[in-house]
């Protein structure tokens, strides 16, 4: 199997196919990248360049991603020398989010009003019908909080127009403007689709975001009604079937403060909102991803606790994370830490932890003094 | 960390180094073992060279070890790059089974009546007085039931001495009479001792072996008094202190008919009555093993679920287990599967599936099944 892209996500894939008995191939950003530590087999290329996405796939059976960045244009070729899951028709609609928008629109997916502006007076009018603030989405190329601007009126329009990038690995940018959702919370609805149709879904997860970055998330998400829960999965398990989803995805949504619950964004790759499931669930995402991309039968999503914190690990005041585990640990023997290999830099994600266990205020403490001390504040 | 030798535990010791971000180096006996397969920073050598371990021993922080065969002799010298653990004062007990039974019979550990022997002459004096039959086993380089001998008098005893080995991996090689146990069951105590001293002890498991192959565990060992577990459990922590053990202690026992228990074999490594632990305990014997030889607080022994089983996939007449996985996975989607990598030779231990759940017939009889797929008995 060959995964393209080396971050964390493609080292947390590998850790799920060593007890698969699964050779991974890995195209790599560079030789020290996470996934590159820890993957025997790793190619070094640039993934917008063809004739290094040939020289990984060949000899591959099928190819994932680690990340959303690959060319549209060249998932098609590769597809010649493997499979590549989930499949450029469906891999689309994570990489450009005005063609997402329009897709779950006709769909009848409940979504934030929308328009894909080609200009600013486009946007302008769009604010202007709507009422401000707006929310202002570059379509490709954005993660994490970047390519996503939040304006109060036409000045902040123009300037987010005159300074986005206008191509992103060779592909044409738009902006997408949206409704601005006064949410309550974030959710999270991560199912896994394999090629038969087999579709699990895990259950739903509340996720929290600063800055744009997803910081942490509480499974089952603590007050759902059961059966909203079970509409979103439905919802989730529908959108991965009419897009013809391999492997996981990840459809984040927002819960307005009148009730209303909306998608944000949709993911198709293990997603940071499922990184509970390794010590939580079952079967991890990342195990159910490669099941998919492989068409072997899916595995149980269920939760093995009644509840489960995850809380992320940004980069902090603590440059040497391995020798914090000595509080970690001490403090806690049952707390489930997740380091990527990568160096320190502030705000970057450079691991995660998990706990489980029968009462949501509880994990979630541990969880955030856990992550707090790894991130250098021993008072968290 | 460096691993010496290249089989499935290491293969799963890197598995969990991967989330505790810890690079890890590999001494192999091949380029294609089951452990190299995955580990990128893989040295190919002999393990009996000293040149070969000093070149392996060169950077890494701590050693230890996927077999006991290391020779004793250059252990201490690799002390002078890195950590060894075990340390090799400890490791001597669990590759030399004389020296071990003299200690733990000295040490008032119980232990089946023994003689260690010099020729035939001894052993049969030995089974004269004990009464037929007896056991015979190599001091050293003994595994998975090689090296061991059940005799009925003195013309076997004759034919052993005349066919043993003299020497394994540049040691002398003795022969350890011992009482015949008429056994009910086997049992395990497993535990794990950081340098600190501290020490976890995993709940007792019963063992049961075929040819002296492990072919299952279940966990918590079946019937077993919970003062008597607590006392084996007490007895496994005594054994690892004394011998000054670091990582994984794992005490086979045996229980005979008349209810004594008496100790069989010690392993200081992740041993294969832990496997259970991947899936039904908070924290893995190769995590904790890990631990302890980069001197961190240990994790939780616990278990997840009331009752774990697990099977051993021996090679069979099945040659494609990752095809086997379609109907395993098919059948039962909470099964855990763990393939090693290896080519499958018959009765070679290629994999291992654990169950968990409530009841322990269903546990058993689901992860039967799954193992006798994958060894191409459909119908176990």
């Amino acid at each position: 199997m060959g995964i393209a892209g080396g971050g964390q996500l493609a080292r947390m894939m590998h850790q799920a196919a060593i007890p698969l008995g699964i050779d991974v191939r890995l195209l790599a950003e560079g030789p020290d990248v996470s996934a590159a530590q820890v993957i025997p087999d790793t190619i070094v290329g640039d993934y917008r360049e063809l004739d290094v996405l040939r020289r990984f796939a060949d000899g591959c059976d099928a190819i994932t991603f680690d990340h959303e960045h690959v060319p549209t244009k060249y998932l098609e070729e590769l597809g010649e020398f493997a499979a590549v899951r989930p499949g450029p028709l469906a891999l689309v609609y994570a990489q450009d989010k005005a063609d997402m928008r329009e897709y779950l629109g006709d769909f009848g997916v409940p979504c934030p009003a929308f328009a894909v502006c080609d200009d600013a007076a486009q946007a302008i009018a769009f604010g202007e019908a709507q009422g401000w603030p707006i929310i202002l989405k570059t379509s490709r190329g954005g993660y994490d909080g970047k390519g996503v601007w939040k304006v109060d009126g036409p000045d902040e329009i123009l300037e987010v127009f005159a300074n986005k990038p206008t191509v992103s690995a060779g592909e044409r940018v738009r902006i997408v403007a949206e409704e601005y959702i006064d949410f309550a919370r974030e959710l999270s609805a991560l199912v896994v689709r394999a090629p038969s149709g087999q579709v699990v879904a895990y259950p739903i997860s509340q996720t929290t975001q600063e800055d744009g970055i997803c910081v942490e998330t509480v499974t089952p998400a603590p007050g759902l009604d059961e059966g909203r829960a079970a509409e979103l999965q439905v919802m989730a398990i529908n959108i991965a079937a009419e897009l013809g989803v391999v492997g996981v995805l990840a459809v984040e949504l927002m819960e307005a403060r009148d009730g209303r619950i909306v998608v944000n964004e949709l993911a198709m790759r293990p997603h940071n909102t499922g990184h509970w499931t390794i010590d939580g669930a079952v079967t991890s995402q990342f195990e159910n991803h490669i099941r998919a991309v492989l068409d072997l039968p899916l595995g149980s999503p269920e939760l093995r606790d009644d509840v489960v914190a995850m809380r992320n690990v940004l980069g902090g005041a603590e440059p040497d994370l391995t020798g914090a585990l000595q509080h970690v640990f001490a403090r806690d023997r049952a707390a489930r830490v997740h380091l990527y290999g990568k160096t320190v830099v502030p705000g970057r994600k450079v691991g995660h932890v998990t706990c489980v266990g029968t009462d949501v205020d509880d994990v979630l403490r541990r969880a955030r003094h856990a992550a707090g001390y790894l991130m250098g504040d021993p008072d968290a």
